[in-house]
């Protein structure tokens, strides 16, 4: 067997040097590396920004949709969104594990499992698009796709149904990160909390703020101030449009008895709304972005105009424990598991 | 005295319910809010994308720029470059103090200020041109300018330069944040250490980290390399290309003695450096990103996509006391104030 790199490097073809990540082009060739995984894979669970984009761009016409997928795949050699730079996740059975591997990992031959590192790394082959499901963002195909040995996983629970598990795991990183931030007393601002991430999110904080810490959930929508409230997961819960900063400003501080609040975590999908996180947050506060459609520029140069001397975070996809944080959220809460059930499972 | 909001959105004229950064026009009446600072202005320093777009426009001639700069300020109330978007900043001399900022603000009256917030959501209103000098993109004028009680300045020091002391205030966040995160005994890595923010940074890094730690820095030079070793400001300096994540992870083991490092801090200023700065860092270590040039899904699915569980922070321009702590750095280092000298001071 070839002797892969940990990264995956071996498989990149354009620019030459550079991870599978940033590659333009990897090789899908699906004969293994001594330290890879081929997976038959079952589903992608395209990143919500990015499928949102092809939707848009396709006029929501779902052969069209089907036809840029396999052109994007077919192109790149991976499930990359060139526009928002984005990938997602997949679900599939472990079919080959390359030799060098065996007695390093604990996946066998026929484990069914979910490849927590993103598609706009992941080499992968579509035979053929099945079926799409747009209202939860997945694409069932038949095809195959390489893990390398840095790529995390996880074996999907019994306990619960595929799809709801892989729409949980998805959004992991932004609860388990949520559950290494928010602090006993803190105040703490949900911006799109009625997401996916965004419920997880509130979840968590609610948990870790304790009795006498606050968590204001911001949603758009009469509909998810319902869902919120029927969950119980927030103090607050305000309506504004998280692109108008100085609706939000005020309406946060209004939910906060006037003080800025401790930390914002924005899981909003859309562009501009870096100013709406950063502005209710008090100086030495914390601004963690999980929207992929947030601009490193525009945080970065906003922050400095209106004077905050705030950290803001860059939301990683991963952090230690992550799909069992977000698994256990599912099976303590029995709302929360509904709700994901009815809005993300079939 | 009429009450202003922090951030200035009083002066807000159009269209309503923004920031005066994104608006179109905002009041450039020069009668103080009661948390407002009137500036005698001295000298604008034109953002150079938008003095170059200018200076084109209208052929290079001077007379002509100067009545576009007017047209501009008399439309928006500020010096906000229609095409580019952008501003520059602003030299003066403190007229007014608004009431409630008494007690609350360093400023006097009769100090010498530089603004550090963006003349594109400065009120502005400009008598008379001076002069202009191109070769600098400096505009001297007659005229007012207004603080926003958010806006952040630094008072110029009396014992250096002016176009020294703004030289390193323009990159003043980078430092001050180094000196916030750095403990001692750490290992950090510079990338991008030969240039303007990264000398400073290792500076700064060298004084945290103390007698048990080490500072790395990488430059892509040899005679940043030589620069570097003259100013002792680094324990190792490797060259490397900051674009090749492998190889810049296999040089900073090297030079850490097979260990990843705690801390990453990058300077650079070129696309596509994000992971070489994830790579070499520890688990639960610190990636620093004060390059403007870094993309935050690069960053954040680069993250996940090799299983790192880092902390990325974005390079905030701002943080409590950068000015200060910046020039302090120049005083305290001959040797640092001498190469800042001949290269950035005219
Ligand atoms: N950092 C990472 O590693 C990582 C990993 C996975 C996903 N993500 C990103 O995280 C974000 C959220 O993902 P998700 O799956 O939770 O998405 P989601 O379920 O679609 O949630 C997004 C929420 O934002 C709300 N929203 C949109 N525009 C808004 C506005 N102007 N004002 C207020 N709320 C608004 C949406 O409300 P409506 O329903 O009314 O539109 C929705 O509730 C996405 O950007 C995704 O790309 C990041
Ligand atoms: N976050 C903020 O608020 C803020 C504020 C101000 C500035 N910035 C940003 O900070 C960055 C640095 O600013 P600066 O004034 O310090 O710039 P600078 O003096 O030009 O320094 C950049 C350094 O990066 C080096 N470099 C470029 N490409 C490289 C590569 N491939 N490998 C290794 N080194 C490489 C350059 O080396 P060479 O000389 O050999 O090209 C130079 O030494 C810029 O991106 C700037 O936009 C951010």
């Amino acid at each position: 067997m070839r002797k892969g790199c940990k990264y995956g490097t071996h498989r990149v073809i354009e620019p030459q040097g550079v991870l599978p990540q940033p590659a333009l082009k990897i090789s899908n060739d699906m004969e293994i590396y001594d330290n890879e995984i081929l997976i038959d894979v079952i589903a992608l669970n395209i990143d919500s920004a990015s499928f949102t984009q092809i939707e848009e761009e396709q006029g929501g016409d779902v052969e069209k949709i089907k036809k840029r997928i396999l052109e994007i795949v077919g192109e790149r050699g991976k499930m990359q969104n060139p526009v928002t730079g984005s990938g997602g996740m997949l679900i599939g059975i472990v079919e080959k594990i390359g030799e060098s591997l065996i007695g390093k990992t604990d996946l066998n031959v026929g484990d069914k499992i979910a490849t927590l590192v993103s598609l706009s790394l992941t080499p992968l082959r579509i035979d053929e698009i099945i079926d799409i499901k747009p209202e939860i963002d997945r694409v069932e195909i038949k095809g195959k796709a390489i893990l390398f040995e840095s790529g995390i996983y996880a074996k999907l629970p019994k306990d619960m149904d595929e799809t709801l598990a892989l729409a949980a795991l998805d959004v992991a990183g932004a609860p388990a990160q949520t559950a290494k931030l928010v602090k006993p007393g803190q105040s703490v601002l949900i911006l799109g909390a009625g997401g996916k991430s965004g419920m997880l999110c509130c979840y968590e904080a609610m948990k870790r703020v304790g009795p006498t810490g606050k968590v204001i959930g911001l949603v758009r929508s009469q509909k998810d101030k319902e869902r919120l409230e029927y969950l119980g997961v927030c103090h607050e819960i305000i309506i504004a449009d998280a692109q108008k900063p100085v609706e939000v400003l005020n309406k946060t501080l209004e939910a906060n008895n006037g003080k800025e609040i401790d930390i914002a975590i924005n899981c909003v999908n859309v562009a501009n709304t870096e100013m709406s996180t950063i502005l209710p947050v008090k100086d030495d506060g914390i601004v963690y972005f999980f929207s992929m459609a947030t601009s490193f520029t525009k945080a970065a140069l906003g922050a400095e105009g209106v004077g905050k001397d705030v950290t803001m975070i860059i939301g990683n996809g991963y952090t230690k424990g992550h799909a069992e944080i977000t698994l256990q959220e599912l099976r303590e809460n029995e709302k929360l598991r509904k709700v994901f059930e009815e809005l993300y499972a079939n």
